[in-house]
């Protein structure tokens, strides 16, 4: 595995007061923002990227050049039947799932990894009960780091087993909020290198992985030549996927390979970024219960708010019952996600609802698949028995 | 979706005999071969490639040109560490599980989704409990046609699940036997579009879908270009996919595009196609258990054998504890497989104990994620209690 850097970046940047720091990890984020009661994460910041880009050319735009475990070059699968029903010219679905731990945490864990080792840090530590934790645990596992995954006592079983093959140490708190206490405490003595949000406000996950979800846009640009994408529906809790999408678009046309960059929408499980938004303040708690586990969470960042706002974007509260519902017509399109993921499609029709709603072609993220979560059966399986079987086949 | 034929196929021919048939469906396999008692399968016949092949152009040389739900174009990951413990000069994993619905099975029912569009066929039949089953649900769902699962009673939850939400009808019988005589039933009588085999014996998968997993070597041959592979070990029941990828590289030496085939090797639970080869017959009924469920199976075909021989290669039967310790050893790499999965890399070691193993360089077939089946925890978790804390973290 590499770890070279990107001789490309030129230090960090405070995303809300754009500040300049040198390269160096940012826990917390931006000191001077903290200080003031505001607090942000910082950025990756590069000088001028080249104009060439390709598929194969998509990692020399992140902070560090894997590809570690074969993350990235997602499809990107259009569904022409869903954007009829749904009242609009386009609907298609990035499917992140097809990551190598099935979501797009990898392009997180693949540049943390490779920063953590460059660090000297021996031991990762992921406060997380799904997605993020099993792929942190993979990435680690494959670059010889220990990993502490941090978690909740009622965490679901596949999630968890994958965690234990991966060989992460899992260790679990009563409440959501302990679990960032125990983060914080350890990784401010150095014992572990934090990759997710543990502050409150929280200024979301270690920006070196964020730094990676920046490719999705690169992807979908190449991806999407002979189309123009109008919106982007992301599936979000505290925004690091949303931000990182919105700042590969920026990236894009600073570039000068693009000139409109999409709308970039949250799909949240309550209103609670869309809350921030209308107060003006990212620092406030929103309780909410919801299935959509992989969104789950109380609290808003400055970057969700950054990356809607830069983007033209919105943030949109979803029904479950009506989330639950097209996880089913999703599936009956032929891809089985995670709830939170059908989220983005709930979220897409209800931009379907808006006037020129024709004139917008929209892609979702599907963050995961359906094989993490696990409910109900719907029925008994038939049974044939071959003779005097009960079942008219 | 497109359902155009790809205008390269000049018809069929049977694998064994070598008999030219139109292009057309043979469920049973050749009936010339039949009816001597040698059952066969045949291969869909194509004119001369062109030398031009990129990733982009893979799908220009399979039957049906999709791709419908993203499948293929999966990565290829490099294990140094695994090769050294090996003892070979390579080791890498060709990651299937980034298909849409985590398997190689998607190379497959893309294809056969595509033909039965075109037949007219409304119901698709897949005669499984696991992969399979799930794909092809997928991709009927996709392309808008039925689709019936016939399983046994203790289907397991995560492929089950899959199945419903993909709103496949799920039927059961109580032996796997009677499996394949429900499905010959309705695949006579032309209710059902058969996608599994359901001879005794055995012919293996409609031809059109294996047709797919040739993709397989094409995708090798580009990603590879670098390093001479010499052993390809592909976790095989009824050698679909062991002979998909010979019959890729016998295609791209026919291009002109390599001249050394690597050896095709297929590992399996118990020495099934190992006997087949020893005594020069494949029609035996050979029985064993394995908690390998998707290489299980007590029939052999004459594509696996045929697979193998045309190659060089070998079968090699592989002890279920130490499959068990390489699904730990391949998770604490990074990569979370299937159990049967991680036989390929237990049948890597073995090649690793030949004499000139430092001259190999081996690509295992991972075939799906380990999402799918669930174990057993190996222990509580750490519970971290702040105040008074039991355990010392």
């Amino acid at each position: 595995m590499k770890n070279i850097r990107n001789s490309s970046i030129v230090g960090m940047q405070c995303i809300r007061c754009e500040r300049d720091y040198a390269f160096d990890d940012f826990f917390e984020g931006c000191p001077a923002c903290l200080a003031e009661g505001w607090p942000a994460s910082l950025k990756v910041r590069y000088g001028r990227f080249s104009g060439q880009l390709s598929m194969d050319t998509v990692h020399n735009w992140l902070a560090y050049p894997g590809p570690c475990l074969g993350e990235g070059h997602t499809p990107l699968v259009d569904f022409p039947g869903l954007a009829d029903e749904a009242g609009v010219a386009g609907l298609l679905v990035k499917n992140e799932a097809a990551n190598p731990t099935g979501s797009h945490k990898d392009r997180m864990s693949a540049l943390i990894v490779q920063r953590a080792r460059e660090a000297g840090a021996p031991t990762l530590a992921v406060a997380s009960s799904g997605n993020a934790g099993t792929s942190v645990a993979a990435y680690a596992a494959h670059a010889g780091l220990g990993c502490v995954v941090v978690t909740m006592p009622g965490m679901s079983p596949n999630w968890r087993r994958a965690c234990e093959m991966h060989g992460a140490r899992l260790v679990a708190t009563p409440t959501p909020d302990e679990r960032w206490m125990l983060v914080a405490q350890k990784a401010r003595s150095g014992e572990w290198y934090p990759v997710t949000n543990y502050m409150i406000p929280a200024v979301g996950s270690n920006p070196i992985g964020i730094d990676g979800f920046r490719a999705i846009a690169l992807e979908l640009f190449l991806q999407t030549k002979n189309r123009s994408v109008t919106d982007i529906v992301v599936p979000t809790s505290r925004g690091d996927l949303l931000w990182g999408i919105a700042q590969g678009f920026v990236d894009l046309r600073e570039a000068g390979l693009i000139r409109a960059i999409p709308r970039v929408h949250a799909v949240e499980p309550f209103a609670r970024i869309k809350r921030a938004l209308e107060e003006g303040d990212y620092r406030n708690i929103y309780d909410g219960k919801s299935a959509m586990v992989s969104l789950g969470g109380s609290t808003v960042t400055f970057q969700a708010v950054d990356g809607i706002r830069k983007t033209g974007g919105s943030a949109i509260p979803v029904d479950e019952q009506d989330v639950l519902r097209d996880q089913e017509v999703l599936a009956q399109n032929g891809l089985y996600t995670e709830l939170s993921s059908a989220a983005a499609l709930t979220a897409a029709r209800s931009i379907g609802l808006t006037g020129d709603a024709k004139s917008r072609t929209i892609v979702c993220i599907a963050t995961s698949h359906g094989y993490k979560e696990f409910q109900q059966y719907r029925e008994p399986i038939e049974l044939y028995l071959q003779n005097g079987g009960k079942t008219e086949i």
